[in-house]
């Protein structure tokens, strides 16, 4: 496994990719170049979550595709935990980390996944990018936007989108509690680098509305019961794809707050986060992606010489 | 993730642990110190497999372990594939790389991970021993020596075998056809490192016939239909730790050939050792071990902004 950190920008360890590149010789090195998953864990904007970021990595690269970790620019600036000072009345925004460098950044990290290609071994027709809360609504925002201007960057194959936020616009008439609005209110502050905005300005961030022909197959989970990013996202980005025929799963759990991870320990810190229902979306996704991802492979193999006792 | 490779013997590569340590900061640092697995590939003492390695190792770290990697001293030396010369007729055994090299091996790799407890975050009494066909023979050797001269070595928490031989007196009426025989007989003089021996050496090397009160207790996983270690090797050892009230689980797989490993595209050379039936033996083997190993966790999150989004 090559597990190296590249920084994207230069005097700056906030915004990395990490490599989980599987490169073990012998035996393994029959099947070629790989399939590639992206992750971009979510932090509302503010950090880069830990949980949705190694451990998500292990797990794709069990299923026996490269992973990457994209830590994107947020207003903590890759620190642990929220920033406080954006709760405070008087915070002060930060344009330089807001939007569109994180979407931007996705796109620096697409393309230097397909500069490795070669030295990895990577089918860069077959990346996916895997997106947890703001990490699925810069995923969804890379999957409108790759072809278009200022990006014109790498394809992606896939997106999963874990408890997306989709419809900005959609978000304003959310059923939330006070808190979490202010939260939310602070989180667009931090992505728009803004303390007032438009409706304009939130539609050309808002993936549900700009699905076209070029947005990739995706597949969505999210759960009925998130307190946080209503599953309407979920729902409203699904009726976007379907629209426009591009092929789509969705899976909504009835229970589940939000922010689950893979639902289980490896990425529990407490009891509440771990849930068997939801943990099956890992299960599911694996499934969905192995009908464009599987490796190929022959039928039988060699003979008795080869073969593993 | 810590990744790194430590050679056992000076001047040697062909002995080496592999370690993936989950260390990635912030948020998962909470966890405290966790279990860990230590994964020994199959390879009928010849060589050891890529495919039971670096695979195995990342579908544990995905549950929240940590996870090693062993290769031992086998025929080959650390060569890719089954040494050629050992097929021929006047080969010659190489008795440095025999038993007991190989389980002496995992004591150094045991003492190895507890010397390093701190710097890597283990949970000492919680090291598992996950062996596939030879290395799962290893495995069972050293949970049946581990406390015994001239071992004496950490206790292993559990072992996991995976289509074991573990009854050297047993394979000598197994229903092989006559190639498998020959490759049996050149395999045994591999890890005996003789020509001939007599049933006393093999009962010292038949954990099945060795268990006691200290055999840790066991996940086994086999195929009914493994034309190479007959099935019955696994049903004799689960019988051994059930005459000794050995806490055990066994899973019998009616279809599938031997060396199916994860038995998915993640370790798989060829369509014919992906097996959904068998890849099964993964998530009950993490059920079982999670009974011993689950990461001790709050019922809660401490509060809202402790909370990922």
């Amino acid at each position: 496994m090559i597990n190296n950190t590249y920084y994207l920008h230069e005097g700056r360890t906030d915004v990395s990719l990490k490599t989980y590149v599987i490169n073990e010789a012998g035996e393994m090195n029959t099947q070629g170049a790989r399939p590639a998953v992206l992750i971009l864990p979510g932090g509302a904007y503010l950090n880069c979550s830990d949980r949705e970021a190694e451990p998500i990595a292990l797990r794709f690269a069990a299923m026996g595709y490269h992973a990457f970790v994209l830590r994107y620019s947020t207003y903590g600036e890759g620190k642990p935990g929220f920033p406080e000072e954006i709760f405070q009345p008087e915070f002060e925004v930060k344009p330089h980390l807001a939007h569109p460098a994180p979407v931007m950044e996705v796109a620096m990290a697409m393309q230097m996944i397909a500069d490795h290609a070669k030295e990895w071994c990577v089918d860069t027709e077959k990346i996916a990018i895997c997106g947890f809360s703001a990490g699925s609504h810069n995923a969804a925002m890379y999957g409108v936007y790759w072809n278009k201007e200022p990006i014109n960057g790498v394809k992606p194959a896939a997106l999963i989108l874990a408890y997306p936020l989709t419809d900005y616009l959609m978000m304003k008439v959310a059923d939330q509690n006070d808190m979490m609005k202010m939260f939310f209110k602070r989180s667009t502050s931090a992505f728009l680098g803004k303390k007032i905005w438009t409706d304009e300005e939130l539609i050309l961030v808002s993936p549900a509305l700009l699905v076209d022909e070029n947005t990739p197959p995706t597949f969505l989970w999210a759960t009925a019961k998130d307190g946080m990013v209503p599953v309407q996202q979920s729902l409203r980005m699904s009726q976007a794809l379907a629209d426009h025929k591009i092929p789509f799963e969705l899976h909504v759990f009835e229970e589940g707050d939000h922010g689950l991870a893979l639902a289980d320990q490896s990425t529990a810190m407490a009891y509440e986060q771990i849930n068997a229902d939801a943990a099956q979306w890992v299960g599911l996704a694996e499934r969905w992606l192995a009908k464009r991802f599987a490796l190929q492979l022959p039928e039988k193999l060699p003979g008795f010489e080869n073969s593993v006792v």
